[in-house]
């Protein structure tokens, strides 16, 4: 009997020291598959459980309290899978349930937008910085202030693009109706002559080509997908959470509607497709 | 006493003929304001409470079993309020809770589709029949078995068009982005020679203008707004319902995110202003 002991000590030990914990990743969509696959590329022995809350989506244009109240219930969700992590890979939520969820989460939390504002401040010395994103992370006016932080003389100029999101949903990228919305949105931050433009809204790096057309080439993208992975992989390694290197990592994907749409327009993002990883989890409303 | 009894059973008796009692109106958000200002033109008297479900809004590219959820539990709301009709002002909730509505209420409940149906058979005798609205609409297939049900014979050409309804709340209708998209999703109804189309979106009405460019003089728009006020008209008439012709309507609203945004937006769609009429029912989520 001591000698079953024994073994179980042994076993729990080594799950601790693979850290096989997952990291829980959520959007209110499909969006932050974007801010997935980098994390995927940039880890790929971590294992990654991704939510996206389709049966709500978007959440660009909803207020302050209804996105809160939304990503409570996901993080709540997530950590009874007992993720190590949670990255929320949605900026209308980074801007507007951040401080709710480090409240009410025993597990670090990491939104997009302090990664993409760092990287913003270090790339842009000179002139003005663009940022587009979703009417809700726009109006929060977290970039604004959080640049403004950084670098209080740097000039910031933001608006939101409503449009961009249902143009990349429908696979219209490399349409005259991309290059007409991006034309109306972008001429301002073209006359402004910015440095830099940050992408605040994860479904934005997708029409990244049309965005190089209507702007001079020397204006950086600042992606906050890419910039979110590197800070994912810095937290892990500084609590020393990281995966075991020789571990292959898996992926699950949560959905709150039907699996079938969610792995359609995920191929799109992912560039390639979702098989038997994909799930349901409705939610239950008391009314 | 006895005399006080008396006034008492006059008063109710009053109530009962003047028919006080609210129509009920609701839609996933902003889109069923325009079957709710075609009522109110038709019948003033009425009393109306219309229910916009934007913290979940759109439906158009969510699931059955999502878009069945939500309209049951608006419709409980609805008949919390004593309402004496309701009205499903959204073509996606119509074309897939229907059913499900009319067996869990105990009122008479009327869609947008089946007198969009009977409006576009009665004048469209000779080409196709061409149907646009949302994913959730056209896939549903409701439109067109509802017009092979009533003539075999005519051809029916439907298609999705998700872009029209962030165009439209965008307030976009007239920029080349509209041109454009109408283009796109129009030009092979144009080819079909299409004799009608019906505007299987509540939104849609709004963009007639540029439906009117895209297409022949002769193509012969069916709005389902107008259509189903007539019926409602219709059906109070025959159930003996109609408000006393001296009452003046009143109005009330429902948003289940913040209030704001909805006033908004609602102004482009009833071509004025809401006041002090529009409060907020939010949804408690178990989880």
């Amino acid at each position: 009997m001591s000698k079953m002991v024994g073994v179980e000590t042994i076993c729990k030990e080594r799950i601790n020291l693979s850290n096989k914990q997952p990291i829980g990743i959520f959007d209110s969509g499909v969006g932050g598959l974007t801010v997935f696959k980098e994390i995927k590329k940039l880890l790929p022995s971590e294992n990654l459980i991704y939510f996206g809350d389709t049966a709500r989506v978007p959440y660009g244009g909803k207020s302050a309290q209804i996105i809160s109240n939304y990503s409570l219930q996901i993080a709540a969700f997530l950590q009874s899978l007992d993720v190590k992590l949670l990255v929320v890979a949605c900026n209308s939520a980074s801007a507007l349930a951040l401080p709710a969820l480090k409240n009410n989460c025993n597990i670090p939390v990491i939104g997009v937008i302090e990664p993409g504002v760092r990287a913003a401040v270090n790339r842009s010395s000179t002139g003005p910085i663009g940022v587009i994103g979703t009417r809700a992370t726009i109006f929060s006016q977290v970039y604004q202030k959080g640049i403004n932080q950084l670098a209080p003389n740097l000039e910031v100029i933001a608006r939101p693009c409503p449009l961009f999101v249902p143009i990349v949903e429908e696979n219209l990228m490399n349409t005259e109706i991309a290059e007409k919305a991006v034309q109306m949105y972008l001429s301002e931050f073209k006359e402004a002559r910015v440095s830099s433009l940050i992408l605040a809204c994860t479904h934005y790096p997708l029409l990244k080509d049309q965005f190089r057309k209507a702007l001079s080439s020397e204006v950086e993208f600042i992606d906050s997908a890419l910039e979110t992975a590197n800070e994912v992989k810095q937290l892990l390694e500084n609590h020393k959470k990281l995966a075991n290197p020789e571990h292959i990592g898996t992926s699950k994907f949560y959905v709150s509607d039907s699996v079938d749409n969610f792995k359609q327009i995920a191929t799109t993002f992912l560039s390639n497709s979702i098989s038997n990883n994909c799930f349901q989890h409705s939610w239950t409303n008391c009314e």
